[in-house]
C-alpha cells in the first residue's frame, strides 16, 4: 500500500492510493460504506499503533480497492506528512554514507571521518512539514540553511533487543524525509537539536509505502534536486550502518513502538559539501525523490514570526 | 498545587496534594462528585494542553480542597511520573553548570569548558520512570551508568520566538528528572541520544509544582544522594544559562507546546567527575532533592530483556 495522510474540505483524513496512483481511497470513509462500522482510528499514526487496526486498515483498503468505492483523485486533496503529529521525535542517523563523511569533515577519503559506532539524535514532532509545505528559512536564526535528502523507516511492532535477522519484522514501511539543517545552529551548539528542529524542518513523504512493496529498501536509488540541479544521487546500498544494524542498535535497551520514524541518514552532496557552501535561500525548490516511493517537493518560504503551530499548508 | 499522576487500584489517575501532602485528591472523581461532569481528559498531559482544561482543573482542586472531597491517602497510591507519556522527547539542557563543565571535561577552571551556547539534546519518551520505580542498568549495553539530577520546567502555553522577559508566562510549573546516562554509550556515538535514552533512564516527579509555589526557581537548593551519600550540592542560581534565556533560545524557530518538558543541567558531582569514577551498580538507591518540589527515589535493578513497556512498578 502507498499510504498518506491528507486534508478534504478542510478535515484531516488518511487513504491508500489506487493501482494507477493518481486516485486516494478514503479509508474510514470506505470501512463505514462497506463495513457500516467505525473500528479504525482517527489519523494513520494511531492505525498503526496495534496489529488490529493495521489488519483492518489493509482488509478495508482489499475490498475499497477492489470495488472502486470512496475514491478521491489526488488533485482534490492537499497531502499531509504520512505522520502529522508523531508520538515522538524523528529518530535520526547522522554520518551514515562514506563519502558524506568526508565532505562533512572537510577531508578526503580519511578513514578518521567515518564513525566507529552509528551517530543518533533527533528532530522534534513541530518539525514535521507536509509535502508541498513551505520550509521556513528562519532567517533571523540561520543563515547556513541546508538539506539532506534521507530514507525513513517507520515501526510498525513494539520490540525491544532485537536481533539484526529479526529486524525487518518490526519495520512497516518506508517513507522520505528531508533533514532540513541550520549548519550554523548544528555547529554552535555542539548537540544537534537545535539544529536539526527548527519547525518545519522535517518535511515527510509523499507517501507511507508498506515494507512488501519494497523488496529491498538496501538497493533504491535517493536523489536530492535543488532547482532542478541534481545535488545528492546515491543508493541505499552505501549505508554505512544497514538498516538491521541500525533497529539492532537503537533498541538495545531502547523500546521502538510502532509510528517511531527512523531517518538512515543522507548521502553525499549536501549544500555545505560545495566549496564555496551551497546554502538554501528563499524561493528555492527542493526535491528528494526516492525508487518506489516518489517526490517530496518543498519550497523555501521566509520566516514568519508567529505563535502559530496549526497545520497550515502554504 | 502539588500536581502528580498515579495508580489506584490499578487504574491510571491523577491528582493534587492536601495541605498536609498526605493526601492526594482525585482530581476526575472530585468533579464528577462535586461538578456533575466529566470534562478533565485522562491524563495530566493531556489537562496541561488547553487553557480550559488548566482552568477546570485548578477550579475542581480549589472546590474539593475546601469540601475535604474525594480525598487517598498517599499510601495507597502508586506515583507515576507526573508526565508518564510525553508527547515528545524531553529536552536537555547539557554542561549547564559551570563547576560540571570543569569535571565533564576533566580540567580545572578551564574556560574553554564553558559552553558558549547552550547544549541542548533530547531523551525518548520510553526513557521516562516513576518515582521508586527501578532503573534498568542495562548491563548488556553499558558499564558506566551514572546519575544527573535537574530541575525540569513544564510548559504551560504554546509559544515561539519568546523573549526573555515573558519567558515565565509559558511555564506552567517544576519537576524533577534524574537524567540517568549511560556515558560510555554517550561518548562513543558522538550525539547523546543513545546514552541518555535507555528504558527507563528519565525518573521524573514525584510532583509537578506549578509555578505559582515556586516563586524564585533560580534560587533552589539541589542535591543528589547515592546510598545516602552526598554527591551533587549546588543551587539552581548557579546555571550558566538561567531560566529565561533557556526557553528564549529554545524558542526561537521552535514552537513550545504544552506538556513540553525541559530538563535544565546538572550540577557537580556526578559519578564521571570522580577519580575513580563513582558508576551505578545493581542495588543503589538515588535519591534526588530540590527544594519544594520533593525527593525523587529510584533503585539501580538488573537489565530486562522484554518486549513489554507496559507500566511496572517495581
Amino acid at each position: 500500500m502507498y499510504l498518506c495522510s491528507f486534508l478534504h474540505n478542510g478535515q484531516e483524513k488518511y487513504g491508500a492510493l489506487t493501482a494507477n496512483q493518481q486516485q486516494v481511497i478514503d479509508i474510514k470513509e470506505a470501512e463505514q460504506a462497506l463495513f457500516h462500522s467505525k473500528e479504525l482510528p482517527a489519523s494513520l499514526n494511531e492505525a498503526l499503533s496495534a496489529p488490529s487496526s493495521q489488519r483492518r486498515l489493509e482488509e478495508v483498503f482489499e475490498q475499497a480497492n477492489n470495488a472502486g468505492a470512496n475514491v478521491l483523485s489526488l488533485n482534490e486533496v492537499t497531502l499531509l506528512a504520512p505522520i502529522q503529529r508523531p508520538n515522538k521525535n524523528i529518530i535520526c542517523l547522522g554520518i551514515n554514507y562514506r563519502e558524506h563523511a568526508y565532505e562533512f569533515e572537510g577531508t578526503t577519503e580519511d578513514d578518521k571521518a567515518i564513525p566507529k559506532q552509528p551517530i543518533v539524535f533527533s528532530k522534534l514532532p513541530t518539525s514535521v512539514a507536509a509535502p508541498e509545505q513551505g520550509i521556513l528559512s528562519h532567517s533571523t536564526v540561520t543563515s547556513e540553511l541546508d538539506y539532506e535528502g534521507e530514507l525513513a523507516i517507520i515501526i510498525g511492532k513494539e520490540g525491544t533487543y532485537i536481533p539484526k535477522e529479526e529486524a525487518y519484522d518490526y519495520i512497516y514501511g518506508y517513507t522520505i524525509i528531508n533533514d532540513v539543517t541550520a549548519r550554523d545552529l548544528q555547529r554552535n551548539h555542539k548537540q544537534w537539536l537545535l539544529g536539526k528542529g527548527l519547525d518545519t524542518h522535517c518535511p515527510m513523504g509523499p507517501f507511507l509505502v508498506t515494507s512488501d512493496e519494497i523488496p529491498n529498501p538496501q538497493k533504491l536509488d535517493i536523489e536530492t534536486r535543488v532547482n532542478g540541479e541534481v545535488r545528492q544521487k546515491s543508493n541505499t546500498e552505501l549505508l554505512i550502518f544497514d538498516i538491521p544494524t541500525i533497529i539492532e542498535t537503537l533498541s538495545k535497551g531502547i523500546t521502538l513502538q510502532p509510528g517511531d520514524i527512523i531517518a538512515t541518514g543522507t548521502p553525499k552532496g549536501v549544500g555545505l559539501g560545495f566549496d564555496p557552501p551551497k546554502f538554501l535561500k528563499d524561493g528555492d525548490i527542493v526535491e528528494v525523490e526516492i525508487e518506489r516511493i516518489g517526490v517530496l517537493r518543498n519550497e523555501i518560504v521566509p520566516a514568519r514570526v508567529s505563535k502559530e503551530t496549526k497545520i497550515e499548508i502554504n
